[in-house]
């Protein structure tokens, strides 16, 4: 099968075979979105060779069970053990020996065709279009946030960085009825954020200091200090930025100002799926490019001026 | 007033006025200790200039109410404001213009008298020495980890660092009857430890990887380091060391593993009180040298190589 794969000298696109594990679906790709993790990949984060692609919505085409034949599907990307500490304790997205698609251990979606085990997917409802589907991974993540921190209807939040993350991470959050902005560097991504969240240009996000929770999204290892900056006391820095490069913190302010800092990754998809088919969230005006995948090297370069590149079959 | 000022060419002694701030009481200090933040100060941390000291025990001799008068009290250190937004919402130790007594604007302990609003003080019990008193500065910053992380029963605490606050710490966590070891380098400290709480030499850190909670209170920039090597996914670093220096940390594992960060600062005398009043927490061991104010200078450079060393009048 064709695969853009990521090796020690760069991603390329390869005829690689394809490789069906046992117990698993093969599932046949019809849209892969590009992510910030995917070009800090490329740059030696995790140290990971194969197939990149960890965004996807695809059909079923064979499974152990067949009622799941036919069927368009997203997929969890971690594949736990089952049997570990983690896994046994009910936190199986940090089971220490999982496989993660595209990112650890197990090829991606950037192919013509990917293998996961059936327990990882998740049936798309009709409402849900491809180009909505594409996004159910990182508006998981996003979820996470509410799945770890208590975001309040009066809470004021600040979403920093305004690509393709944060801007679904104001999105959920908004939810909420609480008072969101998100804060960016590029007039043109400040301007797909919908009503109710409120957009500020980089320039003038110290006039927002004071804030309940500062969702760092910036995938800049400066976000942490400009997060810590705008925090009230005592209030909370969601940490969604994972990057190849190491920043210097002064973590006084957090000890002075008792703040709470949340590491947050993966989430849920089901709730994902839900917001997407009740159009609670619409990330339609993300979707800024589309190219395909024969064209998968030029579509990793257009995803660092792009909001969301997306990837066809072809 | 005799009194150990930090100038710009650094500590000494100094006789200087005392000043007794309007509504609030003179107190005549009986015993004060020195705490690593002094030591900090003294090499820059927060710009301070004034007299240090903020650990201590005394004697009302003048009080608005002079029912306070001849009571053996100790006192909370922040000074807030009573009317900004921190203090209305119930964060008074968070006023943004606060005074910090031998910390921030405001003279310290190490002297012969001290000036602090009534409304700080707190008697000390009859059961509660000097000796024990002089610790419930610390002992209430101990306290505060409670107040902040709900810490069970069945979790696996670590506390880094044996000094100081490491040994409170570790006293306080340990009253939850979970498993908590302590980790130093200093084979006197780890001595000092009592029973109940494990003493874990440095090299051997590593074999306590997967802990569910870790507190840093190593002050030092690489604890943070340390401390997340050693937690489980999804746990919790309490962080306590304050330090001038800056570390470089590597916050991407706290993404992948959804660590929780907690800074954590002053707490609440009250149960620092009661718990030395019942005999719950035994600091004595911990008092390791005593020096008159005279020997001022001397007393903090002892501090870098005792575990606590406390002034006394004279």
């Amino acid at each position: 099968m064709r695969a853009l794969h990521l090796g020690p000298s760069g991603p390329a696109l390869v005829d690689k075979p394809f490789l069906q594990r046992p117990g698993e679906a093969r599932v046949r790709v019809r849209l892969a979105g590009v992510c910030a993790t995917d070009l800090e990949l490329v740059k030696g984060y995790m140290g990971f060779e194969g197939t990149l692609g960890h965004e996807w919505v695809g059909e079923v085409e064979d499974a152990p069970d067949p009622s799941w034949v036919g069927r368009r599907v997203v997929g969890d990307i971690n594949c736990p053990c089952g049997s570990c500490v983690m896994c046994q304790s009910g936190r199986p997205t940090h089971c220490s020996s999982r496989t993660v698609l595209g990112i650890v251990n197990r090829d991606g979606a950037f192919a013509t065709h990917l293998s996961l085990p059936v327990t990882n997917l998740h049936p798309v409802p009709a409402a849900v279009s491809d180009d909505a589907a594409v996004f159910v991974e990182p508006l998981a993540a996003a979820c996470q946030i509410a799945e770890q921190v208590h975001v309040r209807p009066s809470d004021r939040v600040l979403v920093l960085g305004t690509g393709r993350l944060g801007q679904l991470c104001a999105r959920v959050l908004a939810l909420t009825g609480g008072d969101v902005a998100a804060v960016g560097r590029n007039p043109r991504t400040l301007a797909l954020l919908p009503a109710g969240i409120r957009a500020v240009p980089l320039a003038d996000a110290p006039r927002e200091a004071g804030a309940d929770v500062v969702v760092d999204c910036t995938g800049n290892p400066d976000g942490l200090a400009l997060a810590t900056s705008l925090l009230r006391p005592r209030g909370t820095l969601v940490l969604k930025t994972t990057v190849h490069d190491v920043g210097r913190i002064e973590p006084n302010r957090w000890v002075i100002d008792e703040l709470t800092v949340v590491g947050s990754r993966c989430g849920p998809f089901a709730p994902a799926l839900r917001l997407l088919a009740s159009g609670l969230v619409d990330p339609s005006p993300l979707l800024t490019a589309r190219l395909p995948l024969s064209r998968g090297v030029e579509a990793l370069e257009r995803a660092t001026r792009e909001v969301k590149v997306v990837l066809e079959p072809g």
